[in-house]
């Protein structure tokens, strides 16, 4: 069984797999590379989420994910910028090019989005060095309006980009998630604007009516009324040459068993994106 | 009793109340404005309406709403453009100097974002000498992005004001509906760019989570995250002089008794809004 090469699950489209099982179904679906997130990989440590990597014999296309960063100064922000830190030095261990980052929302209590801006391109300065020593890129990933104030207050590609353009892509870029920014009547531009920064690539589609838990609104490609051709398009014209992740958080998905999952993902895939890509 | 005298309480924050009771609770809350919705109005008619608001002594801000007109070239679409001369010729015996527009979202099976917008702007080119002609101005809405693909593909101040912006603001203006662009980092500047074309300020605030049915997620000014404070010093920096409705989808606000959702609309008005204007 073979996938498109360009293919790579995003581990969170398997939720429930541990580690271990998501290295296997990927590998065995015949898809070359898996987007990880930390969580599974701490419950099995550092080393040996290496170690099962390596045996897997897959790429990792991104870290998910680093961010919340939103606080002003203090002990909180410190732990925060100090995880993110850790986040980077993960990443680089497993072989990951890139360290996803969502911003976080508005502190509790607050209604400064301003500010809270502000705070994410301050701590983006802060570890954008640490970044680059370690060979990871921060992809600066902006998230659908609908999270503005409690997960992201970076809300369009522009602003994601408007920071990651003061620093190489080398150090930091941004993630184009058609989930998150398909509505953006900027998006075709912004993405050529882009060009290099673009250093993840993530794709899933929007059906409604929205899931009572929004977050939870994400399909696989095909299954909604994203228009991947103009969006895909324009991130491979803007030189985009990396793995394409397909990230579903979605109940029904999630609940299906994880080979089944991958393997619908994989089809999926090749009769919406594969396509474009082979053009 | 009275109100803040620049407070218009749109009629779908007491939406179960009739024509003739929602302008008798408004005008005995000392509220000198209410914004009318069409389709209480073509409960009792239109002529009774005009009889109606006539009585009750109190202006009208605007009629809500026409739009609707993301559908290519046809029967359906010649329909939804009759329907809105007609919206137009209501507004005007109102005596509403606005009517509002949503533009509607993506037609049937179609993934054409980019063409859904172009035939929304012909569908106001069509409009706007009517509009003009009967004294009322177009007012187009733009919708927060999570309606973007069932409700209105116009999503940004930006969006609309590109519009807008190609004709006269006597034809064609944009609303600000602060629970709808809160979230976008270009407000301040796009509103100072709007100026004149501002011709609806609409308020009510943001809070999550949001309510499964995502439509009825709105608040009470004050009751969430939104920064009224810089959005209405900007709208009154553009010159906006207007009324400034209280607008409000929300089902527990509507299980109330229409005179306390009343009360309570001019309170919170009152507390967040009014004193931003007085100063």
């Amino acid at each position: 069984m073979t996938a498109h090469p360009r293919l790579s699950l995003n581990q969170a489209t398997s939720k429930y797999a541990s580690l271990e099982d998501a290295l296997e179904v990927t590998a065995s679906a015949g898809i070359a590379s898996i987007g990880l997130w930390r969580e599974p990989v701490a419950e099995v440590g550092l080393d040996r989420a290496v170690d099962l990597v390596a045996a897997s014999g897959l790429r990792v296309s991104s870290l998910c994910r680093g961010g919340f960063f939103t606080m002003p100064e203090g002990a909180a922000r410190r732990s925060a910028i100090d995880d993110n830190r850790r986040a980077i030095e993960e990443a680089a261990a497993l072989g990951a090019p890139t360290l996803v980052l969502v911003a976080g929302g508005l502190p509790q209590g607050s209604r400064d989005l301003a500010g809270a801006r502000e705070r994410v391109r301050d701590a983006i300065g802060e570890l954008a060095e640490d970044a680059g020593r370690s060979g990871v890129s921060l992809a600066i990933e902006a998230l659908h309006p609908m999270y503005v104030s409690d997960r992201a207050v970076i809300s369009t590609l522009g602003q994601a980009l408007d920071i990651a353009s003061q620093f190489e892509p080398s150090r930091v870029g941004v993630v184009v998630d058609t989930f998150h920014v398909f509505w953006d009547p900027e998006l075709l531009a912004t993405i050529a604007r882009a060009g290099a920064h673009i250093t993840s690539y993530q794709v899933c589609d929007w059906a409604t009516p929205l899931e009572s838990d929004v977050l939870l609104s994400r399909h696989q490609p095909g299954d909604g009324v994203i228009d991947f051709q103009s969006i895909t398009r324009a991130v491979l014209d803007a030189g985009y040459r990396g793995d394409i992740e397909v990230e579903i958080f979605n109940q029904r998905i999630w609940d299906a068993p994880a080979a089944e999952t991958v393997a619908e993902t994989a089809r999926a895939f090749d009769a919406t994106i594969g396509p474009l890509l082979d053009s």
